[in-house]
């Protein structure tokens, strides 16, 4: 390999993408470096980019839906060996000895890292990771495939496997997007009698075919009403970052139902309190996951046939691929190939 | 038997309390008469009083905090007989075949009957109630303390025991009030380290007599910040009814904990979407509970010492004992004695 | 309609069925009857034929695998219309006011009936049975298809959703039969990475058109060791009633893994205790469902085209359609279609 | 400090103890070392002495139930400083990068160390311990107590909160001994009604003084019969090793009832299917805890008052002190304090 590489990087909080040819990093005892075969933009990229993020240092390389091979391992590592296909996502590491750590709760370790925002991320040929922030890749999934999964599948699949929905229960996802229109694959696979949630129409026909059940056009029908007629939701998957749109949904929910935010907007969400009593139900919240849970998003997705649509873009055109993600335009999610 | 009783009668919506004589009601098939020995005044009897709940029709008897004896039984009640020592409570009675009682959700029964709302309740010495509303009292519990947890006790033990806290999880109650002050002896007697959140500083003292390994007053600490320095809350249990007042606590969460919501506040709560990402948390809702639900409260009331506070009057001083329950001048719970 | 209706009948326990001409019953006030479009043979049904369940008494109908229409309703039955298409199970109705049942545990209900064994059951034109036992079949699922659905199809359905397995959870079906074959297709459509066990490895390519992603031929491969290889199982679903071969799985669970039980072996099963601590798993239970857990299975398998497979006969044949449902001679479940 | 300390070293598998003066050991850099106030002496601890363990080395120091000060730490250890309070148990460290350490799943780690087992432990002055297997003392409990809660406590505590137990439901402890004694008063603290098992009838009155609301002579009473006299186990916790024993107690499961044995008997349990199908129960494995389960086990014990009744011996009577606490002639543990 060179010595040298090339990243697309930014200056300053909030200044252009620069292409620039920097040194390939050297993994650190504990990293590994993973040579990128793609990367996947991300509406939180948003953070990196314009600094609205604690903790980024600039010049800083975004990008935080990694996909390639490992490249390099530091001494200390012993999990990934050169060759091996890996991925990682939004979370970059753990301190192993905080409180939430010590009890196996690495997501919410006080000391955690981010991938692309604590460190530079993968809008490059090469990226250092930690260890433990690394998932395998199966065979049979695409880099380009995977790389999204590695944040916007993780996020929406974790989220309903560890909810309380069974096999044949009413569960909706809210927003058929970058988030929603995985979570409608996740939700058909998993066996839910699946709502897709939209105030698109023209998605309709989309909605169904990733596994849609049935299609409510939230700009025409009150979704709660909908879902009541249904027989009440067990979850709704809340991926549109909307409090209104959250708190209209609320009202979805049926015995021992839950909302699930995944999409975390500005504003509090506004929650009826009869609703929750008179249910038993709840509006909860979940983040993403872990490597391994990373790693079991991307097992199931190869087992189950689950893809991501995509756009992909050379590294050359981050400019544009990073405008056509964060001005909605994508259909659903862009994916830098270095 | 006299063939008529003394009930304590609310002669329209919003009418004052008379007490009139009253032919001894004889109970339907499927309904227990129960001579009434005590008789808790709730909160929630301002719907009966004023007549701000549907299907209530005047005049009215309220009072939906009973324990007395079976005094008579319709002709298909096998499950109890004369001379039991039973209560009933809010939950007044289930169809049995709508699609929530299929499933055995008997509290969100589409068809439920409410005691003392759908039905006259027991301001009285005589009241008939559905033989599936009905409780066994045990013998080591007085009528006068058994009536309040027959809703105020069954709600705070139902929810708490229904919630993921584990012994030795932080548990807070916020309100100490004639929900607060059970919930916090039930907390302190499932194990969880138990922490009582309160404006009244006054009330440190007595809330401590009750279980609560810490106090706080939130008047002059933010609950949220007291609960994260004591490592986040597993579960509070939110009594006030105050949308302001849960909304504070929210905050307050530690990974994976929830807000139960039991006291059931007008305006929406207004959640923070990150507390709940980051926490994995959620703000829930629990109804009371069904009749065998308020036997296991009366049971473990019995078996752990845990007793209401209350304050008794005649059936004669209806009018008085009923406002200084609904002034918040009882401490805490006030019981008809007829 | 007729006043009378063809029923095959067991004389006498150990006897021979005998095809009669029987008055028609008609409905108890809290009864359903349903005219008898299907009728399933379960292996259960030896319980009726030779008398080896307390209860039965002769001449007695066999058949608690019963899809139909409703054909008269007893007076207090509001739940059912005449011309309602309905079926039956195992669990026949219950009391509502045992212990059990007043929790809402309806299957463990200390009175409860049980279909074509204390009373006569659906080897017949015509059955009455107790509204509560009811469940309606959707549109989309043909009487045949519906009937094992209500006892095989419910047994594995319901075992499988109330375990702790998620979506992409390792999970094996032990024995592709009856109720194996039903249990492939629902592990498949949860979301399960499914594993077939069988001692029959001709029935590889069924059980992989059904849904397994991995077989496991037990009479060559140690099921234990193969599980662990594939990951550790987080749920096997026992379906062979045999102990040994029961035992023989239990070595397979992975961390937090649970085998369940729900073809019952005579003999007790024997159980390494290393195993449980070391994995922290167990060997649980699971007795079919009712009626409203059928109606789910029958909704489930009409919205994920789940279908047994059946050989269908008329009433006339019923001693050989039942000859070669207990010699295991079908594939895999015989409906008798009166 | 001085550079050399007293230990109580088996020479040989079998052989008996010497007390030896030898060099204090440096840990390593993710080591602490601890200088050992008490050690408690466990029943698991035969072997260390026979060399009935795999991965133990001689001369050997048994020892894992371990309280002191921390004495020293090594170059990466941010976690604890010398003069901390703390103490270590059976689980004596993990590898985060294992599959179960990927999820959390640290006890079940596939490379695990344990104290007194893989490495020397803590009959002896100084003992070093990984980090991660290091836990908090709280202030209020003395070295020796604390010492069997790591292990016999830990085990007990971490069983029944993790259970699906409830307060007020029926709570049984098999076994009035070393665990039992401590299973009581957690399950009596966590508000369970609280059944003591014993075949000793001369353990009633300490059984009820440490809880137990009722007590079940096991010689003359079938305990299965007793249970489901008082409605039906929610949990046993099965602290017996003896196959018989806990065979003979799974009858007395209620509904959703459990028998959690985390006593392993050498003999395979056995197991009647009609109990786990009828009750929907199960039979279930519990292993101790990791480094933070201990701490809350300390927590939780010192919060509530929980202690285990020691006897305790100085280092020079170590041979005694062995030999009482594996004749089973202690009440109940057996505490070194070098």
């Amino acid at each position: 390999m060179s010595d040298t590489m090339r990243a697309a990087v930014v200056p300053e909080a909030g200044g252009d993408f620069e292409l620039v040819e920097r040194d390939v990093p050297d993994p650190d005892p504990d990293e590994v470096r993973i040579a990128v075969e793609a990367c996947g933009i991300c509406h939180s990229d948003v953070f990196a980019k314009e600094g609205t993020y604690p903790g980024i240092s600039y010049p800083h390389v975004p990008g935080h839906e990694i996909a390639g091979r490992v490249d390099a391992v530091g001494d200390r590592v012993t999990a990934w060996a050169e060759g091996d296909r890996v991925g990682a996502g939004w979370h970059g590491g753990h301190c192993f000895t905080c409180e939430p750590c010590r009890r196996g709760n690495f997501l919410q370790c006080e000391n955690g890292e981010i991938t692309g925002i604590t460190f530079d991320g993968g809008y490059a040929e090469y990226v250092t990771v930690p260890s433990e922030a690394v998932a395998a890749v199966p065979d049979d999934l695409d880099a380009a495939d995977a790389a999204p999964l590695l944040c916007a599948g993780v996020t929406t699949f974790n989220a309903l496997r560890n909810s309380d929905a069974r096999p044949g229960d009413l569960v909706a996802v809210q927003g058929v997007g970058g988030l929603g229109h995985l979570g409608l694959q996740y939700a058909h696979a998993a066996g839910y009698e699946t709502v897709a949630i939209s105030r698109s129409p023209d998605k309709e026909d989309l909605a169904r075919s990733l596994g849609a059940d049935h299609f409510v056009n939230a700009a025409e029908t009150d979704p709660a009403e909908r879902l009541q007629a249904l027989g009440g939701a067990r979850v709704v998957l809340a991926t549109a970052p909307s409090s209104d749109a959250i708190s209209s949904v609320v009202g979805g929910m049926g015995i021992d139902g839950s909302v699930v935010v995944v999409g975390v907007p500005g504003a509090p969400i506004e929650v009826d309190a009869n609703t929750l009593v008179g249910t038993r139900g709840g509006v909860e919240g979940w983040a993403s996951g872990h490597a391994r849970d990373s790693q079991d998003t991307l097992e199931f997705s190869a087992l189950r046939d689950v893809r991501p649509e995509i756009e992909t873009f050379p590294l050359d055109d981050v400019a544009a691929a990073y405008e056509r993600m964060i001005e909605n335009e994508a259909r659903f999610r862009v994916v830098l190939e270095p």
